[in-house]
């Protein structure tokens, strides 16, 4: 078989097109801000990529449904620009399926003419963060005033080990066809799906996008999760361990 | 070498043909239910399939013959429909191994002319059931009336990690060919090779291929099994552990 | 690169030939007892596989002179028979480079017309043996007969597990091209290099070939681990360990 | 994708022409020297190598701008041969992709013409070295005699495990082609990345080589190693470990 299946649902026309990239990955803040966004801004999902360097696995839905594991193209059309979202259960399983999938997305994109990239990640900093930051990394340093506009924070040699993952690989790959971008990192303690730092990634977004996106349903999980986050804090202190910020004890 | 070899004994005509898949599994209990129905039914087998993605390996026969490791594939001649059994020595042993062989025996069954499939696994409870439950899973929804008629039960996110290896991926790529099928799982402990879950699917597909299909060489089995389960609890409650029904302490 | 590369130093001419594999494995005896018959018989080396499926190392002489890691093919022209041995520094290092190593030798042998095959390997029955037999297991029952008139035991359902890796696969896939063979397994605890198992299984080869081979050199080496062996013994002895024929508690 | 992607930056005309490898290893001494030596001569960067055999990552600089991690190729001319550097972040993650990442270098440094190969490497004694032998081991033992004399030792049957990784396979898949070379071994503890291990084997180059190389600024880096090196020992021991010049204990 061939390393990865792209199966159209339609093919869309995209004028000015930017791909917005969020798989799973550190707190799922990626992939949370990539879902709520082109939830709420109703994008058409137009072809899913199936691959054998992806789980053998289907999942199931209430309805005792299976679906096989994918990653997923949405696109969005814009009054000025068009926006095609990559989402899906899983990144590649291995380096090799890492860099297949990646390849596959951009010979997709590629042809639909889009030259610009964001994609989306967590920035594991180990503590719950009340604002978390957006980190920045760029192919091109003239891109840097443009975010650093928007909110963006670049702060020099981090993320140390670099961008690891889907994140990484398409802005890296992408250069090499001539693509310009950045990944957008947003802090994140790690231990708990995140979408406060979604949240900071959408707020970064809806600035250099200039689109108006609705995060109420969104900032409702927030209060869920920090009211998990504190029971988790009362039990600790309960047992005596103290008062600690830094959540690295859990999980 | 090609990744999967397939090695014809007879190319078989099919009318009206189904696939049912009873690889290695949970508590063997898919591989013991496809084994007994083609056993029974005198189905013949019609093609091997050999493959880097299984194992190295040779067995070896009470008469020191050895026999290289392999997927088979054994034909029915029914009345009104043929039925195609998928059994073997192992599932494929990596991600990509498990793509590859479920490209190729849908390729095979497809040629065939094969619309159908019905997968058989199990569904590890921890627990010994007196009446395993088969539980199910569909491609398409229409499917679920008349799974349900036959004794299958539906429970909304079962299993929650969806179904892994060659039974959910021939039913998750048969679904890109055009192909619709059901997942059958037969509730078992998952810590003996189960012949009563098994019993259970066999149950099920009598109902919904029509056919009778003798189980007392099974039925046998269940009374082995369920004296070793006697015999196990018996020496634990000896050395004082207690009246367990859950048998997860069994390595 | 290609998954094998196979450089010729001569294309021999072989009439009524055999292929003898003895690569490494449990005890080393099948790669021993090869390679001791290769060098006395004074075969000559024709070719050398390299592959990305064997480690990606070279080895160095006393001489200070690197040689990258292979499989080696050398040929003996007999009188009746002409002889082509298979050893080498490893077997492929995943069940894929099994596959491949072993298909790119049958497609050697197989251009020059050989249509037997012997394995040769180690048995391990975890205890020294003084005597030790030779198991032997055959992809055509019919070869039972000469085997066992050569000295060869067979034993119902040994070994448990099959034969895994390059023994188990040359006579598994040569099987599907057409060859006839055998695995002969030389008994050895598995817990030393085992130069006696080795002779087991030449003295065999020797009746089934009806070749003379010295086997004085390989005689020495006997004694030698005999006496190993013994001291470990004595050690044991001493720290009151008793009297265990049984070498399992050596790691 | 292909396994290895090759992005020319020039295309280089290559006289007389040497390989000079560099990459990741033992205490990164053929890393630190390799480096060293092209910055130090102004060698010019004419092709990167990227590869699915490479992790999936980008590395970020200190303005925030990402690089996909690659291997190098930088062409330094000299007055009576051209050397040819291999440097990079990561050697191949997996056996076929030391493989793949070595024979791609190859067809990139036959077609210029180069019959030569010097592959760099650490040798770990456990041991700090005040003055820190540099091993060899040759394609050929014509070229002893000539390194001999540049003062590179050999050593019957060291590195008793051979050579792994791209120091052993470019040699060694070399050779396969018709070309010569050597492998230089720097002696180091393997605990510290080891500047000194490094100057020594510039020490060598340069009279291999004759060309002067200016090796202060490595010698700065010494300096600080040994610092930090005599920090942890003078902390052993304050914790009574006492006076041990093995420094196996750390890491």
């Amino acid at each position: 078989m061939e390393d990865v299946i792209i199966r159209y649902f339609f093919e869309p026309e995209v004028k000015n097109g930017i791909l917005i990239e969020g798989l799973p990955g550190v707190g799922n803040v990626g992939k949370l801000a990539a879902e709520h966004m082109l939830d709420v801004l109703g994008a058409k999902k137009f072809a899913s990529l199936y691959s054998r360097y992806l789980p053998p696995q289907v999942l199931i839905n209430d309805g005792g449904k299976i679906r096989l594991v994918s990653q997923d193209l949405h696109v969005y059309r814009g009054e000025k620009q068009d926006v095609v979202f990559l989402t899906g259960d899983y990144q590649g399983m291995s380096q090799e399926g890492q860099y297949e999938l990646a390849m596959a997305t951009l010979d997709v994109v590629e042809k639909l003419g889009i030259k610009k990239i964001y994609t989306l990640g967590g920035y594991g900093s180990g503590k719950m963060e009340d604002e978390p930051r957006v980190l920045g990394a760029v192919t091109d340093e003239k891109m840097r005033k443009e975010l650093e506009k928007a909110g963006v924070e670049f702060s020099a040699g981090e993320p140390s080990s670099g961008i690891v993952g889907a994140s990484g690989l398409l802005l890296g790959l992408g250069e090499l066809r001539g693509m310009r971008g950045a990944c957008l990192m947003g802090e994140t303690s790690g231990y708990f799906i995140d979408p406060k730092g979604a949240n900071a990634l959408i707020s970064i977004l809806s600035k250099l996008l200039n689109i108006e996106i609705d995060t109420s349903s969104l900032e409702e999980k927030v209060v869920e999760i920090e009211e998990l986050a504190r029971h988790v804090k009362e039990m600790e202190d309960a047992e005596g361990k103290g008062d600690r910020q830094d959540l690295s004890y859990i999980g």
